[in-house]
């Protein structure tokens, strides 16, 4: 099942999407919102599939989807969490400032708490103050869960997925040396997030899916050039229950907590840092990690972080080249200030 | 104006409460819940404000008001970013651990995004793993706003104040140092918050409100033993409006964005940290601060943080001594496997 939250008021209106992206047909009188559906889900989900079944044989009606008409499938949301489960792309940035990263990374998730009141929609632009910034994209997947009990074992935590999506987690680089030195974590650094047009149910994924990880590659464009295609489903340390037990240790989640994978990051084939596509290479799911290759091979980055007009695209297909949860695709503009 | 969510489903069922925090009424016909009225508070509050007069004056139905019958305010919310605005408190932790404070801490606020998913009612038990956690908590003030837009001056972010609250900031100090190495800043270490059975509009505070901050004596009790009175007005270097520019920076905040102050915390008359309620000082608002003291003073902390059964109660009380938000009032329980 395909769901999408087309842009109307604050929480988005719920709407059944066609498997192959072309059609819609609305939710509402099942259950007005996303977020509502995720509050009653063991109710709401029978009755959202039968919909889903009836939009694919074509008896209900239904309407043109168009992509640029969604906002991010939470539009808000209670929770958004973002684990760095690809412990390759932690370690590259530490060894490119020369810092040692602690053994226990490998075992103890890193794990940031996001801001999730103002998510941006799929095609909004990414508004920044100022190139001067480090503006960049990160290219992660994420999941949506259930609610989950404090101290959820790894299974309940599994059983407590409930949806498939992609994120842009926007970062501004060069605000979060000084930030993270202040001990709090990440805040004016993180700006808002984007999600793809469309969350999937774990099933529409087949055997992509093994329950813990998406077994595809997460295509990341600039500018209209492939610029990263790693495979999310490789080199990721931690599965998404992992990271979902983690978030549950001391408290519970509520339904509709958004938990991230971090940057999907491969490493090359020989195990050292993954080559750009341009070199044969499955490049990168963020500016950040071009350049800290690049400091490591050459001395320093010369890749530029995003500049005013430049335009990231986030996507996944399945086997057949169909784009499973349409893209994210995000154009830097300069902050007016509202007047 | 004072307003309750009185527990019910996910959201509360949303009261108005009489000034004395006697009798409340209820405000569905108005708006079912405070997240909707905060969503649409331009066209509800002055239908809201017209029932608490009727309230006042006994010409609308009312009830008993029960505060524990109470969610927080807010029983889940889009966003709760908590700052450090007394940095005489940050300052002190910092010198127990003989570490220099940056000179910039004065001037740039530190905020850490929490999570908002799953607060705890005003007099629900906090549930912990193991005492060796070093169960704390932390007696503050927080407001929530309406909307801000990103990079709102001082000014904007003062006129986006719509409700004022009293907040439980749970904390587990044992395992604040592992957690902050990693640089990623509070998660499991910060478990849920518990607000005040009340929220109450900036004009209840009458002239203890200047438009930043409140010039009260924040109550903590512990065990029914008196263990702070310091003034939130006192020694608060960022005022709210400041807090809510710093959180919007990067980008804008959602209606129902709550704000923290931090830890209120006073100096001693001499300059120096503050001394016991029972040295004849004004004590704290938490136990990590106490311990800090006696670390500076004694070279060892001999207040023992919080164990299975203790009860904090957390409390504000206007100049005539009657209780402004009603009392937060927790007991620590330990934490037993759902089955």
């Amino acid at each position: 099942m395909k769901l999408s939250s087309l842009k109307q008021g604050r929480d988005g209106r719920l709407v059944i999407v066609s498997r192959d992206l072309t059609r819609a047909t609305d939710a509402f009188f099942i259950v007005p919102t996303l977020q509502q559906a995720l509050d009653d889900w063991e109710k709401v989900e029978p009755r959202l599939r039968d919909l889903a079944e009836q939009l694919e044989h074509g008896s209900v009606p239904s309407f043109r989807f168009h992509e640029h008409d969604c906002a991010s499938p939470l539009p808000r949301s209670y929770q958004w969490a973002d684990g760095s489960a690809y412990v390759n792309h932690v370690e590259l940035v530490r060894k490119a400032r020369g810092a040692e990263m602690p053994q226990s990374f490998w075992t103890d998730p890193l794990m940031y708490q996001g801001g999730s009141d103002s998510f941006l929609g799929p095609r909004d632009p990414i508004i920044a103050v100022s190139e001067a910034q480090g503006i960049d994209f990160e290219a992660e997947i994420a999941v949506i869960t259930d609610d989950v009990p404090m101290g959820a074992t790894r299974e309940e935590a599994a059983n407590a997925i409930r949806l498939v999506v992609l994120v842009n987690d926007v970062s501004l680089r060069n605000l979060i040396p000084a930030e993270l030195a202040k001990g709090f974590g990440f805040f004016q650094s993180k700006p808002s997030s984007a999600f793809s047009p469309v969350a999937v149910t774990p099933d529409e994924l087949n055997d992509a899916w093994d329950g813990g990880k998406v077994h595809l590659p997460l295509l990341s464009t600039l500018n209209d050039k492939p610029f990263g295609r790693p495979n999310a489903g490789v080199d990721m340390t931690f599965d998404f229950p992992t990271l979902i037990a983690h978030a549950a240790k001391t408290r519970p989640l509520g339904a509709g907590t958004i938990i991230g994978s971090g940057t999907v990051s491969n490493k090359d084939e020989g195990g050292g840092p993954g080559k750009p596509i341009d070199d044969g290479g499955l490049g990168y799911s963020c500016l950040a990690e071009q350049r800290t290759v690049e400091t490591i091979l050459h001395g320093e980055a010369r890749t530029p972080f995003m500049r005013f007009g430049d335009t990231v695209r986030i996507e996944m297909k399945d086997k057949e080249g169909h784009s499973i949860f349409g893209a994210i695709e995000q154009e830097v503009v300069a902050y007016r200030k509202e007047t």
